[in-house]
């Protein structure tokens, strides 16, 4: 019998000693972090509201209860008394009954009507019928790619089932380490923005935390065949950590798998629909531009059927040794700060990935509350030390003044931004704007996968700022589907049309305009000297958006016709740059992250921010809080303990 | 065709242009980092003095010239033509013929005169019979060692040069990445004394330095499971480089090879030998002691096997991307500076291994010159604020003092010392104390590995001082010959019969008092109150020698009939410590070689010291010089390009 053979037998009794004794319990498996209880008597198990939490709070792991498959009712007879249980106003949209598991996935547009108070309608639900219920929300605007994602996952559930057992048994398996210490080497992102990739090591377990590409530096890509990383073989990574769906931390993921990875991706789920998203379109990109993508579209499905979503907050085990909580980064939809807590009270760690930490109209700010942290690795993409940015309402109002001048002018506005992110808050922004007459009512059309990526956000209200996830919920007054926004989903015919009709504002992607269809845009627009490209995001360096805020304007474009052959456009549209709107801290809120950080970490690595900006962060910090603070290189490691 | 392939014939070509019409070319080849060439007219090449030494300078290759077997004279005739042309006062010991190479061994007590002014006789030799002389010296007093190191290497010399070819190609592949970069990870020795392994790494090629055990800390090996190390494979490793013999940097060499290392180990030849005798000892000694040895005889054999020896000052290609030189440390026999030349001219880096930095009697002092050296590794055993050395003069004559004390008052000095570097530096000086008159004569008994190492030393004079050398060379003064040293080969009778008899100095291993005979006069002369036990070399902590310095005079001593019992041992014998016979500089020392180093280092990475000294150390040599210093901890990684 191996050791986690050992381990579930005397977890079974353990659990058998706790439950009354007329619940059976037939198996006990892990399936990744969670620990899954099979019985014969689901009913009797809802009936007790709080045996699965005093379970899991005695035993320390996340507990699901799965009925035994032949104990339950008809999926006919099951539906019916389901429906029958949960309010009509739920509006469930599809119920997906699952005999393996005994789960019975419910689709509705209101998932909390679903759940109940406490849980006591799901409750309830195993109680008439002994199916566990398990609650997803319908998208409130069609996404392809979360019912994409959802369709594949049914379609692989047995294989993931597989997977998740196995990565259950590696989490679980007996430390073998006879010494005990703590490291993490930089594979990207330091001295400069892009390629996010660390490895945190133990003696036990290595963790790969983010794995992405260099925007504007084409085949810059994290140092992966380095043996501390994948020159061991991938299969010695025990995890892959994802912050954020950003390209410049997730674009690389799926390459893992083709490199021979096996392993689970810990992320929260907005994050692993948008990194689906994102990769497929990174994919797409590389293809149109007649480069070899380093990757087929199937390794974007293994590492969608490898991940293993997080709340904010779950504490979970991903290894022996190594306990992953995700929290809010307030970056982008999903972003989070990743907290290790390692050996038992040994160290902690804590990755910020993109911080933002202040509130903004989309997301709470960033979470700097832990239960311990003694290193911080902190991104410092504005922390040069005039990297200081304008607040927000002062950016609205200059937003707000650069439309009407143009709108005056008889111009358009081209805003080339982030499909994830920057352009969900800047259409926020403007749906504010035009319902309180400080901007006059426009079409504002979403061009690339804006409108895609904002579909993704609204099926995922929980990540949103309270107030904002509130009015989603609750009062049917979602500012996403407000009727000035057109997705522009008629190519170039329309786009056309667009520039041939009166005002207008574009959000267009890409947002550092290193491809994609704000190219067409420029090609539109660019001569136009009564309109105007406004920039309302970083532009990192080497691309091409930088340079044209930087005042170039002649640029190199490829002609309409995919032919490849590049010319000369002459700028003749107006450039402006409206700051206050990145997603990320400035050097204040930075600082403000550090200084109200509680409890306050002992060292400081800073990363993800050009050579200056890290230098005069870390300089600073030192300064100011008397911590030991590093601008690290890639490819150095760092010892903790 | 490889490209190794086509380089060689590459190299054929140029050769055969370079070469006089009359001189074939008949094959080329690597051997290591050697280019070895054909030819199948020895002779003529023979009589061309300067060919080898033109062809090596404009290929950049060292060159060695072999004759076609076909080609050679009868080694019967051959022998006798051979032994005409050396002088009778060489002392010709042994002619060995190797046909497959071409090669004759030939084993002399005067080198230089079989070697004959620039070479000349060697010359000589095969312009009259064709074969290829390879001159060794015989030995003045008998060593087992150097006899088993030749005969091993004899016996194997078809395996070897199988390696050596191998090893070649591997050295002389085609570059692979397409970025460079320079860092260095630190395995052990870092903050403490023992266990020192580094490893050197481009993008391209991983070298380990050194590879030893802690002594007086069972257990605490170098970090080889990491991946940097042989985590991704011991033969991701591309070569090992030891500096010298002290079982601290060498004891785990061998064990590379149960781990399936199949490489070169590139170190000087005395440290090749002074390795196998320390290494099989520090088996011995472990089964003694009823531990487990961590590997068997028989890696030590793999481990000579596979060792390149390099004479200072070569410089040697060892991998597509780094050039080795290794300079003389002052420290022990053969110890050397490890000096890197990475890419063409990307950066260095120098590995001080330890050093002395003023001469001694032994050795001359360490060398400090380099072309270009970028970053020092350098060992900071006395780095401390207050590590200061009493003069080599005083220290003498405090010896002689305490010498001269112990003699008045009738008991016997007994010296706990290393087998290696310190006996000898001491048998110097006991020798010229007597033949001066300033102590009296006594015999000086040698006990353990001692005579053994005099042996090694004497068999290397090349590795000496200047003048001990040329001593030992020319006047036929070898003062390890004189007549008061006595090899212990008698055991316990013979220690019975020294402890019986009158006066007499007592040099013994093992040098820190952790085993070896030294427990054994311990148990003689422990409860001599007239007697006196004289440290005069470093102590690391944790060990029994530590501990009986600061005062410890309950000593836990194994019974002597091997019962494993302990018992313990009341000391009443006086202990006094004499320093400055240190083969480690001291502060100043170290602070010299830093600052009279040329040119000096950017950076300095302090390592091999307790943790104060590393740290004072780096932070003095910070405020002095004005460079970047680290205090590093073990498992960390610096980038330097």
């Amino acid at each position: 019998m191996s050791t986690v053979e050992r381990q579930l037998e005397d977890l079974k009794s353990k659990i058998i000693g706790e439950v009354p004794d007329d619940i059976s319990i037939s198996d006990v498996k892990y399936e990744g972090p969670e620990l899954v209880v099979y019985t014969r008597d689901p009913k009797k198990f809802a009936q007790n509201g709080d045996l699965v939490r005093k379970l899991a709070s005695k035993l320390r792991k996340r507990i699901t209860v799965r009925p035994d498959p032949d104990t339950l009712s008809h999926p006919e007879s099951a539906r019916e008394e389901i429906m029958e249980v949960i309010p009509e106003e739920a509006g469930v949209t599809d119920l997906d009954f699952h005999a393996d598991t005994g789960e019975v996935i419910i689709e509705a547009q209101k998932p909390g009507m679903v759940i109940g108070r406490h849980g006591s309608t799901l409750r309830e639900i195993t109680q008439r019928v002994g199916w566990t219920p398990e609650v997803v929300r319908t998208p409130p605007i069609e996404s392809s790619t979360v019912s994409n994602v959802r369709n594949f996952l049914k379609q692989e559930r047995e294989e993931r089932r597989e997977i998740l057992e196995r990565v259950g048994r590696q989490i679980h398996r007996k430390e073998m380490a006879d010494e005990q210490w703590v490291r993490i080497t930089t594979l990207g992102c330091c001295r400069e923005v892009g390629r996010a990739a660390f490895i945190l090591s133990t003696a036990e377990t290595r963790i790969l935390i983010d794995c992405g590409d260099k925007p504007g530096a084409e085949g810059e890509v994290p140092y992966l065949q380095v043996p501390e990383a994948l020159g061991a073989g991938a299969n010695n990574l025990d995890a892959v950590v994802l912050t954020h769906a950003h390209l410049d931390h997730s674009a690389l993921i799926p390459l893992l798998f083709k490199y021979g990875y096996d392993g689970p991706i810990y992320t929260t789920e907005p994050t692993r629909d948008l990194m689906g998203l994102l990769t497929l379109d990174y994919l797409d990109v590389a293809a149109k531009e007649g480069r070899t993508p380093p990757y087929e579209s199937s390794m974007v499905r293994e590492a969608i059927k490898h991940t293993v979503t997080l709340e904010y907050g779950d504490v979970t085990d991903i290894a022996p040794d190594v306990k992953l909580t995700l929290h809010n980064a307030g970056h982008i939809l999903g972003s989070s700060i990743a907290h290790f807590h390692i050996g038992d009270g040994l160290y902690n760690v804590a990755f910020s990935g993109d911080i933002h930490y202040d509130d903004t109209r989309l997301f709470n700010g960033a979470v700097n509350e832990f239960p311990r942290v003694e290193t911080l690795v902190m991104e410092s993409t504005y922390g040069g030390r005039n990297d200081y940015q304008t607040d927000q309402e002062d950016s609205e109002r200059h937003l707000q003044e650069v439309i009407n001048r143009t709108h005056e002018e008889g111009g358009k506005v081209l805003i080339p931004a982030f499909a994830v992110g920057r352009s969900q808050e800047i259409m926020l922004v403007l749906e504010e704007a035009m319902r309180k007459g400080e901007i006059p009512e426009m079409p504002v059309h979403l061009d690339g996968m804006i409108w895609e990526a904002t579909a993704i956000h609204t099926t995922y209200p929980e990540y949103l700022r309270d107030d904002l996830r509130d009015r989603i919920f609750h009062e049917d007054e979602n500012p996403f589907l407000a009727e000035e926004f057109n997705h522009i989903d008629g190519g170039e015919d329309e786009r056309q049309e667009i520039v041939d009709d009166g005002p207008a504002i574009i959000l267009s992607t890409s947002g550092m305009v290193t491809g994609g269809p704000i190219m067409s845009w420029l090609r539109h627009l660019g001569s136009d000297p009564d309109s105007r490209m406004v920039f309302v995001g970083y532009q990192a360096q080497g691309t091409l958006g930088r340079r044209i805020q930087n005042g170039w304007d002649e640029i190199p474009i490829n002609d309409r016709n995919g032919s490849g052959r590049s010319n000369t456009l002459t700028l003749k549209m107006d450039v402006e740059t409206v700051d206050g709107f990145s997603g990320h801290a400035d050097r204040q809120g930075l600082e403000n992250f550090v200084r109200t950080m509680n409890p306050r970490p002992e060292k400081v690595l800073c990363v993800h921010g050009d050579e200056s900006s890290t230098q005069d962060l870390s300089s600073a910090l030192y300064h100011e809080f008397n911590m030991r603070t590093f601008a690290p290189k890639n490819l150095e490691t760092f010892r903790f303990k």
